[in-house]
């Protein structure tokens, strides 16, 4: 076992912190970890938490963070902002509202920019709670800004999720748009002292009845981050499904469907780490480019071209 | 050649409608008619227009195509909505408001759901795009909505590309941490005549002067597609990245790095066209993951074993 992967297991903070660069950076290093930690993983609860930029998921992680610390359980959250060339993402400032617990040493949180590929965040995300997982959080928040496929992706990671909405119909349109609303588990209108929320509730769930096969209904509940009764009754409903999901078995399909993706986007990783470089940097590559351009052959014929070429390459 | 692409290249609408609908469904018919079509291509030039739901890109890309019909440009227009299980995206009514052409015979509305994989969308964008541009378009616009890493993949289709902003701040915070400051070519803050456009103008500048090395600084024009000659001036400044792109060589750049992307694509939908039946469908794949889920081995070792299962394939 790597010394690192050692060091985690024992609860090493600063192990898992460097643990997790590596993961992000997509080093060697970092796979070697993973590799050995990832039999350790599956203790670890995981909520994803979603929504648009303003709707309050970070506030509201905050507060969920906080009814699990009153029960002494530790906590790991992951925030994944898009990319920021100015700033690495914290433009929004959700490190900083994620504050509150952050010198509490049971809560461990990790911002992630998503520079780079996209396939490469959706990775590292689920990686990071890996690490979590293995370094002994018993919960661990997922919580993307913005609703779009990306967000969608990474939410595979997730046991539970949950889409945080506002009072008024912009949101929940634009959710809707984006098919988030077939993925999420718990609706959480948040800000619900703001004019609106009961329409807001009954305009999600008349949409929910249009759906009908739902093995587990979706529930709808009503958040003020300041009122911790509400934020505890809408963590009620986070656990009620999770009991279902692992009474039902269907937590067992939901993480064998998270490792499939999961071993899919690494052999896809591996196929774009080889065919990029091939393309923009080997001359047989360029070669095949031009022709493309010039208006021979089709990028069809083009992509086989490269898989026989990439073929070669791992049998060699 | 196909009979179909044979009609397409003679202008057919509906040779190119129902080959779009192939292409969609990613039938064998659609990559035999594309692999005929792709050496035809490249007389087009390709807009993307994006930026966050409600900010009128459908409303301004209405007001473009007028100003191109004025012109007698033919002209095609490509609207990406995401998936919704109720209305297939229409929800928005973007389709709707693109109606002020819908009966002119020079201009091709194509809207597209985001339905199935994301790999798949953005593939289907660039290929009806092909099919516009060999069916006689000289001009395409590709809407989005929404500002994620998914619009990003699919402008990569784009010569152009527009980002549609309103008065105020929040869609600016939000372009920037979906990277999507440093793609776009141009900014219309659109709905100017709302309070803080110059404002706006002005906030997107700043941030655009932190970018030092910009080979063509983005221009920030204001639109109210009421007023046509602020249309116009906006189109002027398309027309004026054109002629860089155009004058400075970036233009063949620009595609064949989007040529790249469409050869990677492919590879990649043919890779995971395998590799998601091997493991959800097959003895095989399913011994793999169950191994994983009892805690033996990595997705690591995994995706290698899967891999090294499909050069099999290939090889067969």
């Amino acid at each position: 076992m790597h010394p690192a992967a050692v060091k985690i297991t024992n609860g090493d903070k600063r192990a898992a912190a460097r643990a997790m660069t590596w993961i992000e950076n997509g080093t060697e290093e970092g796979r070697r970890i993973l590799s050995d930690l990832f039999p350790l993983t599956g203790t670890a609860y995981v909520i994803g938490i979603t929504g648009s930029p303003g709707s309050g998921k970070s506030s509201l992680t905050d507060a969920f963070v906080s009814v699990l610390r009153a029960q002494g359980k530790r906590v790991g959250v992951v925030a994944v902002d898009p990319s920021s060339p100015f700033t690495g993402g914290a433009l929004l400032g959700d490190r900083l509202r994620l504050n509150h617990h952050a010198t509490d040493p049971q809560v461990f949180i990790r911002s992630m920019s998503t520079r780079g590929a996209l396939g490469g965040v959706a990775r590292a995300t689920r990686e990071i709670v890996h690490v979590l997982d293995v370094y002994g959080c018993e919960y661990i928040f997922v919580e993307t800004v913005g609703v779009g496929q990306s967000e969608i992706d990474i939410m595979t990671i997730a046991d539970t999720i949950a889409l945080v909405l506002n009072p008024g119909a912009g949101d929940q349109i634009q959710a809707l748009k984006a098919g988030v609303m077939e993925i999420a588990d718990l609706f959480i209108i948040n800000k619900a002292d703001l004019p609106g929320s009961d329409k807001t509730v009954h305009e999600v769930n008349t949409l929910l009845d249009l759906i009908h096969d739902f093995e587990y209904r979706p529930k709808v509940v009503k958040t003020t981050v300041a009122d911790s009764s509400t934020v505890e009754a809408a963590w009620t409903e986070v656990e009620a499904h999770r009991v279902f999901l692992q009474t039902s078995g269907r937590l067992t399909d939901r993480r064998q469907s998270r490792t499939s993706c999961e071993v899919m986007a690494i052999a896809v990783e591996q196929l774009k780490g080889w065919l990029g470089p091939f393309l923009s940097g080997t001359a047989e590559g360029q070669s095949l480019l031009a022709s493309l351009q010039s208006g021979s052959g089709s990028p069809y014929a083009a992509a086989q071209d490269a898989l026989r070429k990439w073929r070669h390459f791992m049998l060699s």
